[in-house]
């Protein structure tokens, strides 16, 4: 008992500790790139003005505006008269960026203007990346009972063979996350954005949970928003609570691929064994009966290598 | 023996496959968005034409200008002349994109501007993440012996203590790693892009490499690049081979936390064991030496409920 309180009481912490990194790398990239931003507003706001000031416009004056309106638009800043309302590197954007860092999403709607925004963002997801990941490893391996194994056997118990209780578990879990965080989170975001179609809301889930993040639709950047914190907000939930069902799914296709060989088959590395009984021995010795024949002797004669495993640990 | 050979066949079966998975997804990419493209890049030139054709400019007809060429522009098609020469999807450009899309890393700086477009980035992304990751876990899997296992046994029978050994090599490929998949690509990307500084290298590698793909760095994009297609096919075999050592830096150190003990403290999932011996049995038994006591009761209770190691694989 004393340790799944530890186990939680540890998972807690990751979480603050998560959030608290999360508004550090906030407070950190809006001190350094709004005064930037800011610079680069002004400078593209006056050249705008100094355009419009042009007795005769013609195309090698304009081709030069577009050229500066087109950098400083890459780097966030547009010259659009209600997108300089607001910036991007509130604390709130900031955070929403930071997110973006340390989940691997990367949207790069916005991106660090200067030398030391860059740098600061190579250390900050040099220690938040990691981070992140052990943060949804433990999530997920918290989620591993009531989500996989409980399911699993409340299907065996009512009389379904072993592997097919897995498949249909895999079948029914996927399903899930389609409606909770493909389908629904869709509907709502075609319903929020102006212009974003369902097929646009279905896109950017997808995109953002495979941490693609093309960054050609993110929610919040209208100008206009109601409530766009909030918003912003909200998203990060969502990119954090997706990734993490996401890895769940894919700890669970591992696991039941192992199950019906198909890692063995490929030789590929099996789902780790993090759920074995109390002397620290698998219940079922699975590489008796999983293997096949020719796999019993190894694939890259490691007999004859060191290995990890081989260490007497001191 | 012949395991080793079947071994080796498969990983080349993944390589070929990858490759022309990734041909098809640029065919494809090429066939869809290409259309589309040329007719907003001409809607685009007229727009301008236009614009340069009013006798006098305003404020509000420069400001419905801009939105539409910045819509244009984050659609990946820009207003500048020189930039109108070449295609954001060619065949070059398409499977750059393709890759970027099965690797996570995302960059974009071009995206679909289809509705075709986008579900079938959905679908090839369906398909190809796990699949790309199934090709780097199998390269990784195979690189572990000669880069991993071999130099730690080394270390050891030169009389390191195991620990010590683990952790000198970890630190020894971590230097390799930058050095060869940092610093280098960083002096040879300033070097070859006309406005990227080291600082600009070295941060496009960093954020490449975690699969953040931000995109406001992306090399091969100038129009006037020599060799640019063999330029953008280089890039993607650094982006693939750099994304496999970080696969393999991201292991080891999973492999020496579970050695030192630190996976165990924060009771998430021990690096798999593929490499155990003849009869799969580990060599040494890892859990009696390295459980500490009060987690050899398991963390969520999971003698109550069944597992997938409690199953018995029919």
């Amino acid at each position: 008992m004393r340790s799944v309180a530890k186990s939680w009481l540890l998972l807690v912490a990751f979480i603050v500790f998560y959030i608290i990194y999360l508004l550090f790398g906030a407070l950190v990239f809006s001190t350094i790139e709004r005064p930037v931003e800011e610079k680069l507003r002004q400078d593209i706001e006056a050249l705008k003005q100094d355009f419009l000031n042009q007795s005769c416009v013609n195309a090698a004056s304009l081709e030069q505006f577009l050229v500066k309106v087109l950098t400083a638009n890459k780097h966030g800043v547009s010259v659009l008269r209600n997108a300089s309302l607001s910036s991007n590197w509130d604390l709130a954007s900031s955070m929403f960026f930071a997110n973006t860092l340390v989940t691997t999403v990367g949207y790069g709607q916005t991106a660090p203007l200067s030398d030391t925004g860059k740098a600061f963002s190579i250390l900050y997801a040099l220690i938040g990346v990691p981070f992140t990941m052990l943060v949804l490893t433990a999530c997920v391996q918290r989620l591993m009972y009531p989500l996989v194994f409980t399911p699993v056997g409340v299907l065996q118990r009512s009389g379904m063979e072993p592997r097919s209780a897995t498949v249909l578990h895999f079948l029914l879990l996927v399903v899930l996350v389609v409606l909770c965080f493909f389908v629904a989170p869709a509907a709502i975001f075609s319903a929020l954005e102006a212009s974003w179609t369902f097929l646009d809301g279905i896109y950017f889930c997808f995109i953002s949970l495979c941490t693609i993040g093309l960054g050609d639709f993110v929610p919040g950047t209208q100008q206009d928003q109601q409530y766009r914190k909030l918003y912003q907000l909200t998203v990060m939930v969502y990119l954090f609570t997706g990734l993490m069902m996401m890895y769940l799914l894919l700890r669970t296709f591992h696991k039941m691929a192992d199950l019906h060989g198909l890692t063995a088959f490929f030789q590929l590395p099996r789902c780790e064994e993090s759920d074995q009984n109390d002397d620290g021995e698998p219940i079922v010795n699975e590489h008796e009966e999983l293997t096949p024949p020719d796999l019993a002797n190894k694939p890259l004669e490691p007999g004859t290598q060191p290995s990890y495993n081989s260490i007497n640990k001191g």
